[in-house]
């Protein structure tokens, strides 16, 4: 076995995630490691969790950073919300609602699904149509559906939830730090996000967030928490006060999304949500010179991932590979039901400038041509606002 | 809020892990994140799962790094090879045999113990009563006991395993890349260890390594894995050859993974493990100048740990503080038994040197000294060989 010195190109970001990190992320992530009792290190964790917080929106005290990816949050809210025999309703518009369903199967939960077809968004009708007929403990949601590039709106499904007493679960891995989502104004009681999509940190940590109420569920379940990693009961001691030890946390990780949640802090979140809308609405102009149909309608469009229809008679292997070979452009496939129809345009983060965004069209065009299908003005059209 | 730039102490990391870190590893850390499904990803994976099989010593397929820190590689190992009402004999000479039991006991199964005193190692006749009794699916038993500094022989009690056709699991969280292991002479069949130990790599991944026994265990399952994050059927899928998505794999860890095991194979195990030994033996000889006394017996105790008894009047937070204060130096406090009556110094990976051997003796006496524990010669005694 020869191993070659690590060295990774520089590429462009562009698919759903892992988005490019900024200078300052990387130099956190190597920052001199400290033991995970330091008093160096608690002082950094207050700090992750007092910039979570604003970066959710909410008080809620338990609001810290899982030490595992983004599934690894979405299992800590069902393990910690759900006991065997607990009625779950998960709404599914995509392929990340299918692993909440898949998820909440596993803790030994009754899951009734509410679906709708990729690419639109789930109904307040649809929801109220579920809760009238049996009663729920968590009805589960997701925010943003890296999948198919949807803006799930939450607003009258919260308050429908919360009506019939269930505790509302939401999913926010592509649209925290990227979307508008205030978890207290919305009611939001159990959320879990990533790092590596509009925080721009890398990925393997998972931001959650639980409210009172889902914490008053937590202590009064009648068996322990199924995962002994994931459990909040353990892991909120560690967080709070009384630092009692869990396991070791990994502290670079947690140095490198503090440094990115202090950038977000430094944006200004209303800044970061119209940065990203204003670079996406650019994406489409110049997708749309390029005689391109966009998947999702305007009004539930998810700024920072945008799905594109792959036009007839041009191969999906063939664009990307050149996109990441030539011009080190990384996009993303279809998946599921847009499995080698569509592309997967990520501008999450730091990804998302305005450079990006026609250095990108630049390089799709030429691809485009050079495989037959000839449009031009991409980056005109871009740059016209 | 006011937040500072992050600026955390470059610390002498002599607890029981986070060790230090190499600079090859912090480099490796902050080189460009590329996508989990790049080409370039894609070959860095194959180069950690050869550089993990090459450290575990053993040609198992499935040798991967599940994306959390060392207690993730626990509940990997128990989640995928126990059901509900399968029986697990779980050995118990510390915290982590308690985990391991509390872990187990969390997937279902029906548990028993065979449990030791602190300090000490399980016997093979212990095992062998207990196995006389009942048949076990599963038997597990930690190699390195963190909390106690006891290295377990396992040689005879896998043989006994086998005898009975139980699946031996292993956690060598504290003794891969700084004692001998050899996963396959030994005849283990699933071993979970962490990266902030002896490998010398930040804290966040988990190493795993489950042998074809183990894999056809899985297979045979009558139930799903109770955990998705952690099911490695579905793992194993996307470090396997198909690539199929499963999470988001944290890219910046596996960068700094695979640094770190390189450092191991340009040292070479044979010595690697001489040099844990010979640096805990100028430990020892420090320590003993110093008129203390080690709590492990010579024959079991563990190169990369040593646990110390606090002397009579000498109170423990005000010696770990005024390491950690003045002198930058961390060590450990006792665990459960030994909480307040002992200290774990360790000597894990990039620490072990003979160097901070002595700048570790040279401050506990002057610390010792200060509160009227008066002895010297201890770096003169660590430097005597």
């Amino acid at each position: 076995m020869t191993i070659s010195p690590l060295d990774p190109p520089e590429r462009l970001l562009m698919g759903p995630g892992p988005s490019n990190v900024h200078p300052r992320v990387y130099q956190a992530l190597s920052a001199p490691v400290v033991g995970h009792l330091d008093p160096v290190f608690v002082k950094i964790m207050e700090e992750c969790k007092d910039l979570l917080r604003s970066t959710f929106q909410t008080k809620n005290e338990l609001t810290i950073a899982i030490s595992g990816t983004g599934s690894s949050g979405m299992e800590t809210c069902f393990v910690n919300s759900l006991e065997p025999g607990d009625r779950a309703l998960i709404c599914i518009s995509g392929v990340f609602g299918m692993r909440m369903r898949e998820v909440a199967s596993r803790c030994g939960a009754e899951v009734d699904v509410v679906e709708t077809a990729w690419g639109t968004a789930i109904t307040e009708e649809a929801v109220a149509e579920a809760l009238s007929k049996k009663a729920y403990k968590v009805v589960a949601i997701v925010h943003a559906e890296t999948s198919t590039g949807v803006l799930q709106p939450l607003e009258e499904i919260s308050k429908l939830v919360h009506e019939h007493g269930a505790l509302f679960l939401v999913d926010a891995v592509t649209s925290l730090g990227g979307v508008e989502l205030d978890i207290d104004a919305l009611g939001v009681d159990l959320c879990y996000s990533g790092t590596q999509k509009c925080l721009g940190c890398p990925p393997g940590l998972s931001p959650v967030t639980f409210s009172p109420r889902a914490m008053e569920n937590l202590v009064a379940r009648s068996k322990p928490v199924q995962s002994w990693y994931l459990d909040l009961s353990l892991i909120s001691q560690y967080w709070g006060e009384s630092r009692v030890y869990h396991h070791t946390a990994p502290i670079s990780m947690n140095y490198a999304l503090r440094e990115a949640l202090l950038l977000v802090a430094e944006e200004g979140l209303q800044a970061r949500w119209d940065r990203h809308v204003r670079n996406q609405q650019a994406l489409v102009r110049g997708l749309q010179a390029l005689d391109l149909s966009l998947v999702v309608d305007a009004e539930i469009r998810l700024p920072p991932l945008t799905t594109v229809r792959i036009p007839e008679g041009i191969e999906d292997a063939t664009v990307r590979g050149i996109l990441l070979q030539r011009f080190g452009i990384e996009i993303g496939g279809g998946l599921g039901a847009f499995q080698e129809n569509a592309w997967r345009i990520g501008l999450m983060g730091t990804t998302s400038t305005e450079r990006n965004v026609t250095t990108f069209l630049a390089a799709l065009q030429a691809t485009l041509a050079g495989l037959g299908h000839r449009c031009g003005g991409a980056v005109e059209a871009a740059l016209d606002n």
